[in-house]
């Protein structure tokens, strides 16, 4: 048995430590006869479960009472219609930044609910860059402006939080949650898929400020409604119990491993480590602007593509997986999430640089 | 480490051989230096899982090609929502046969996107059998006539299939799914959450009728369109990988074991054993007209309700577990589905005879 390291941007890597404690535990769980998976959801053993996995998010990102942390299903995607249901309200418009494909997505999604106003795009420099502070200022009628602070899969990361005035802000941060310290009242929504930063596919975060919830729009599906999630305690029917369950452990784990400010320090280690090996060669290169690059997904790309097929292979033989780019933007990219140790990333750069000199 | 045997209505027990399997294989799965939920969705390793599963579950239910199956997120209860969403057209009127609380969530639901006739209830008689053929006749203008063949809480079960003559019909077999027989070009739609008869909860099986694809209302999120999800095999997003792994292992593991056939004699004599138990005793009674009593889950009373906590601890400690009623019904519920062995039951009717002995 080995296990090597994985760059999948998602489902991604999930920690070696976790994973052990889910094996162990997996055909009985604490002397309850059963399995994590096979507990009731509304039994005392899985409701404090859900509730340990929520106070510790709670205390790893600060999240106050004023909001309400719900543990949903069906990824980013199904939040690209949530939010605009439950925040848009009737005939209403929100705003959004353009910065790559999935912000795309979310707008488009949103533009079937109601106006879906692009504030500012960076799509004519194609994407290299995101959004500068001083090209865009929310409009006070705007139902909320939407933006993704770390576009996975073009690796472009914001360095600053937008200002949206007195409008509600949305961040799709699937790809960035738990990498860095965040002041969650700087938000009014954060939403997250599970498959990049906090466990198995399957399970999506919300945490949405309470003082938006009860607007939604008459056709949205009683389990999609925010408010009735919060009242249920994310019960509104059985929720994801096992994913719930590892993303707990994933929670426990970045505890006891100094919290948050332990990993933002690791990630920019791990991150500034593959950048300058990159920057430093003629044969690798990333695109992105500097102070707009990911910490969390790092695409670049052979300056002789004809390379990439032996590359990957060699990659595959020295247990560094999953390097292929994305089908849309082809060359390679690491994702390199909490759960990818700092060796992960040396033992990365070490090929890189081994590759280059056999072959640059 | 002991497995007792639960008797849970969902999330419920799933076979041993199963959890072996997913324990063995958890941390590295087939020499790929990673676990399956680790594996990048769109990988050829984890595009072979999602089909395996397929075919499987295809043999098993003997579904063909007119049909696409969908391996969604949301439980039964985000169905209830989808169903209409995608069947009931603008302005359109579904039917209802009316056997207990699935029932009555599924007809509120449906109410919140066109008119939602209740063509046939035994609410009057306390849901205390299902409707009979002869109560009802779907109208031609129907977009769909709905029923739940089984009843979780209520213990009430059909012993036929409901003619919808031209209408499609659509039925919800959350509970029953894989249980029995079916001929499933007998029905136009089928779902089933997971957590009962498949896997672990975070998963939900649609079997649909692909000549009903594609009259999705305007408001349906993209995700939810059964359309798109067929045209995508599943994948317009990440689905719920590990679940999806752990459902195609519980269909290995039924046809390497008879297949449905098999586990519908098995089931028969399970829910035999345990009603014959029930109706030859005076201290435990079943209130559901036998025809359709329930072959998955057995509620049943003590003629004494003050020995109930007794019952369920002394229950506990022979190792069987989650005996307690559904808090809208009380009492005692055993939920039998494929993974419960016949072991399982003698033993409880084992402990219910003697619990009798001593306190009856």
């Amino acid at each position: 048995m080995t296990r090597g390291y994985n760059f999948c941007s998602g489902p991604a890597m999930l920690p070696d430590a976790v994973m052990q404690r889910a094996q162990q535990e997996l055909m009985e769980w604490q002397g309850t006869g059963m399995s994590v998976m096979e507990l009731s959801h509304r039994s005392d053993e899985f409701v404090r479960v859900l509730e340990s996995a929520e106070s510790r998010l709670r205390r790893l990102l600060g999240v106050s009472d004023d909001f309400a942390v719900l543990f949903v299903q069906g990824g980013a995607t199904l939040q690209f219609s949530c939010v605009p249901m439950n925040l848009m309200g009737r005939g209403g418009a929100a705003e959004f930044l353009d910065t790559g494909t999935w912000s795309v997505k979310a707008i488009k999604e949103a533009a079937r609910y109601g106006e879906a106003r692009v504030l500012a795009s960076t799509k004519s420099e194609n994407y290299l860059r995101a959004v500068r502070a001083d090209e865009f200022t929310a409009s006070p009628d705007a139902a909320y402006l939407h933006y993704t602070p770390n576009e996975t899969i073009g690796g472009v990361e914001f360095d600053y939080v937008p200002d949206s005035g007195a409008v509600p802000l949305v961040a799709d941060m699937s790809s960035c949650i738990l990498s860095k310290t965040i002041n969650v009242d700087d938000y009014d929504l954060i939403y997250a898929g599970a498959q990049k930063n906090i466990g198995p596919a399957g399970l999506t975060l919300v945490i949405v400020r309470r003082s938006l919830l009860g607007k939604a729009l008459p056709g949205t599906p009683s389990l999609l409604d925010y408010q009735a999630q919060a009242e249920n305690g994310s019960m509104v029917n059985t929720p994801p119990t096992f994913a719930i369950y590892l993303a707990g452990l994933v929670f426990e784990w970045l505890e006891s491993n100094g919290g948050v400010a332990a990993f933002e320090r690791l990630n920019a280690e791990k991150s500034g480590l593959l950048y300058r090996v990159i920057d430093d060669s003629a044969f690798y290169s990333n695109p992105i602007m500097p102070d707009h690059r990911s910490r969390m997904n790092v695409p670049f790309i052979l300056a002789d593509e004809s390379l990439n097929d032996r590359f990957l292979a060699g990659a595959q033989e020295a247990g560094l997986y999953n390097l292929q780019g994305h089908r849309s933007v082809g060359g390679m990219r690491a994702s390199i999430y909490n759960a990818m140790p700092l060796a992960g990333v040396e033992a990365l750069v070490s090929y890189m640089k081994e590759f280059e000199q056999r072959h640059g």
